[in-house]
């Protein structure tokens, strides 16, 4: 599994089990060719007339890495594997590959995508995912819950009569959900961007947008004083509870449907407001950060709460993944990087996180102790922070 | 030719002609050292004193793999390989390098540069330059037509009287042109920025904007509105005939002359726009796009109608190549990737472009086939789609 | 101490004294693990508890290249380092690191970083701080001075009283310090942004900002108009003088904390400043660059008066600053590049610039003799001109 000849220790803390501290449900149904390509193409819906998702990065991987564990020979075509994914049936095919990531515990965003108009079929409802306790299960492994405080505010939303009661249901329910969950998550960058205001907006903007915001509440919240005013109260929960706050950043997700455009989720935008949490002492968590992901690693070297992964990167850039994870390596501390596989839907993506996780980080760390940069040690190590030990620590496991 | 060990299957693809999806004429005179050293310098002027523009990654590309062309040992000096090309002239030297490229077909957009003022010398009038037709025959391939638009508006600018005529040539003029084209081509990420309304200017707007420009026809067009519109109009006549659309992105081009913040031509912040157009199914194809080549590579997999190549940073990069291409090959589709050389005044462009491609293409699948990422026959596909079936599909060639 | 093998004329190019064209003066005190780590992380205040910036590449290139300078095995633990370090003295430890550098000559930034509130305690006075004279004999080197125009206007700030005095007074100082020094400095990209007006500020609008300014003449200088207009007065006086002018652009230095944000830094965004100083031919020079290393190349490319470097970004990737070093010369002309260190307080920092820009550079050029790109007598040339020919050319050393 791994690519290059290592130290014992080196490859021994490569192999250990990791911590996947964000990832979504994957789909506990049989899925056809079409419901499979949507998944893989995270929100770009079908390809093109003669095209096919699978001609990818992500889709090569499948074929290359999961046909095996489905007992296919490696490269099997698209066709093969799926028709032996249906044969083996969902779960079945779940179980193999969750408990294939060889990870001890997930950390589980349970929120379903929150899509309007056209594309809702593309993405599963929160029914059709395994929840935190399934996937665990699956895998073999513990699991906790992150809450994901733009869903909680459009549950609020569509049960409060007044502002000043749907003001108070949204603290209490933050407040509620965060006492069973590790973690706070903020989707505020596909929302509006990560250029947020470092300054709490005033209450008598907040009342203002609260009632704007309750004569259209089954509307996606796109308000930047409602988002702003949900993400501080995000804030102020955590900081209570001592929980680390997640902000989704980079690429993922849909783009051009009234989402942010992608160079507004660049995580070097998030400098003010990180420098506004400083003396709070909230752990920020940036997610993803691909292609910003160097932005986001000289971030977690300035900043003493700001933490970084390039989780969903890994699966998605597949066999060139090596050079990611290296250039986070160029200047984020290392007690500052996680491991997220940012799986959603597919278990393909569970277990490619955890296998392009392992694989680059054998790259970059076999590299600099054969140059003689890091003793095996250190780089055994650092193995093992960026593979659990950091998760540990922030999210209190 | 190729760097690397690989399958011959690989190898064949690699090696098969190409479609040169986006180039200019070459020069059809003989070149002095200023001039050429202009033409290495893309708009940059001339080398500082004690310099030369010799002194690149381009210029070091040029001794090595076009001096053998001319005779020459590899790495001839400078003032050797130039009085060589002299001796040749540039007839013999234009046919040696096109042919040498091994390129099927050439898509050629023929509009010169539109320099104003005291730069005007250094790119060359179009009377100077091969035309398709010419390159097709010095290439020993096909040859078809691009369609700038920005250059047609120059031309219906100058002799409109009306706005309502030069409204109504506009449209006339870009069906016209579009009849014998293979696809239409703007520069608006150079004139104004990538960063477009997806909203359609109004009537009165684009009337009132007409009537300025009919003021100053003989400026270079600047005005946000027209620029707009005529793109707005482009896309009409490339729907209705089924044509794509090429957006210059990213480096290239002289800056800081009236010409947009090279940051604004990051093609990321086309995504708006794209989603516009993508009810539309126009194909949007960003040329170039270096530095921002991780970024369109994103909205290559976000969208399906979006389109990249990295074109003229191949034959710029030389040596260092490799890298480019893979990381465009870290997350954009397979179906999605184009070659393009990008040349413009120098046959030397079109041959270094078409060779790093092959290189850098080359080294890209061989370490993937190496490590067993992917199989040999999928590498020979992406290579033949990469190279030729995907402009094929897309041009309707 | 060099990576890879290499023709004789390579290496020899490689291992010539360099001239470091941009540091700051090292402490000339001993410090305790806490001062060295406040060092380190460079603005970013102490670790969180639990962890220690030597967790960091620049921590881990410590261990392995600076130990052994000081009689330690390579990957010494943190505390046998400091230990040592403590034990040999600050002289004797600088004496050793900055000879150990093989630098020719240091043009050195005297001024002390301008901190205000709870942070300045992370930052040395000047008094701390070896002057350029002292730099140079403990490195056994010659040594310039370089002028910092935003610490000069606060001199001046401080004594005037009225508004056309502190501006005659400024025009004096320039002049006065200039005529010393072989450099301008500017820190706008960390004041303001780098998204400069190309148009000088009118004489009324800097008269009224200056006597805002002397309201409060302690503060650190934030107006626009003012930085500006320093700016244009030290472009001036370098016109004057033939003197170039250096820029901090990209990563370094403390965010978040009445700093611009980092992606107001990108260099990009000083192209139409550029295109606005093109014609007065004052040299700029874009420090550290990185992460937007490869948009300050393009401009080094595109201008004649632009060059760059990739100072700071060197010690700090370390181990992959390999990488960052071939970025670097996949589009900017071998002329245009510039060795520094951007050391500050710690003469780790010198040694380790020194030492990375050889091994990156080694292994750039390396390969590209390998794979037969470049001659071994062009990428000798290239290592000279990199490492001192082109700051003797520009600075007139």
């Amino acid at each position: 599994m791994l690519p290059v000849d290592l130290p014992d220790t080196v490859r021994d803390a490569l192999l250990a089990p990791l911590v996947d501290h964000h990832c979504h449900g994957v789909r506990r149904d049989d899925l056809g060719r079409a419901q499979f390509e949507l998944l893989i193409g995270e929100g770009a819906g079908l390809a093109p007339p003669g095209t096919t998702h699978f001609d990818t990065p992500f889709g090569a991987a499948v074929r290359r890495w999961c046909a095996p564990l489905l007992d296919l020979e490696p490269h099997a075509p698209p066709a093969v594997y799926l028709a032996r994914r249906a044969e083996l049936g969902a779960g079945e095919v779940n179980r193999r590959l969750l408990a294939g990531a060889g990870v001890v515990a997930f950390l589980v965003d349970g929120a379903q995508e929150d899509v309007q108009g056209d594309r809702s079929g593309e993405f599963p409802e929160a029914a059709e995912l395994l929840g935190a306790a399934e996937m665990g299960r699956h895998g073999g492994a513990a699991a906790d819950e992150l809450v994901r405080i733009e869903r909680i505010e459009r549950d609020v939303a569509e049960t409060a009569q007044l502002a000043v009661d749907y003001l108070d249901d949204l603290g209490e329910e933050l407040a509620v959900r965060a006492a069973r969950a590790v973690g706070l998550k903020t989707v505020i960058g596909s929302r509006y961007g990560l250029d947020l205001d470092p300054v709490r907006p005033s209450r008598g903007a907040v009342i203002a947008a609260a009632n704007r915001r309750l004569a259209d509440p089954k509307e996606r919240l796109t308000d930047p004083v409602l988002l702003h005013y949900l993400l501080w109260s995000a804030v102020d929960v955590a900081r209570e509870r001592g929980l680390p706050v997640q902000f989704h950043t980079g690429f993922g997700g849909p783009p051009g449907r009234g989402a942010a455009e992608p160079f507004r989720a660049d995580p070097a935008r998030l400098t003010a407001f990180a420098g506004a949490l400083q003396p709070l002492g909230v752990p920020m968590i940036l997610l993803h950060c691909y292609p910003f992901h160097r932005q986001a690693a000289y971030l977690a070297g300035a900043f003493p709460h700001v933490y970084v992964d390039v989780g969903l990167a890994l699966p998605h850039t597949a066999a060139a993944s090596a050079r990611v994870v290296d250039e986070l390596l160029e200047l984020a501390p290392f007690h500052k990087q996680l491991f997220s596989s940012g799986c959603r839907g597919l278990a393909e993506t569970g277990y490619l996180g955890a296998l392009y996780h392992r694989r680059a980080l054998a790259a970059a760390l076999g590299s600099r102790v054969a140059a003689g940069e890091w003793s095996a040690s250190d780089a055994a190590r650092v193995a093992h922070m960026i593979g659990s030990g950091n998760a540990r620590r922030v999210y209190r496991l």
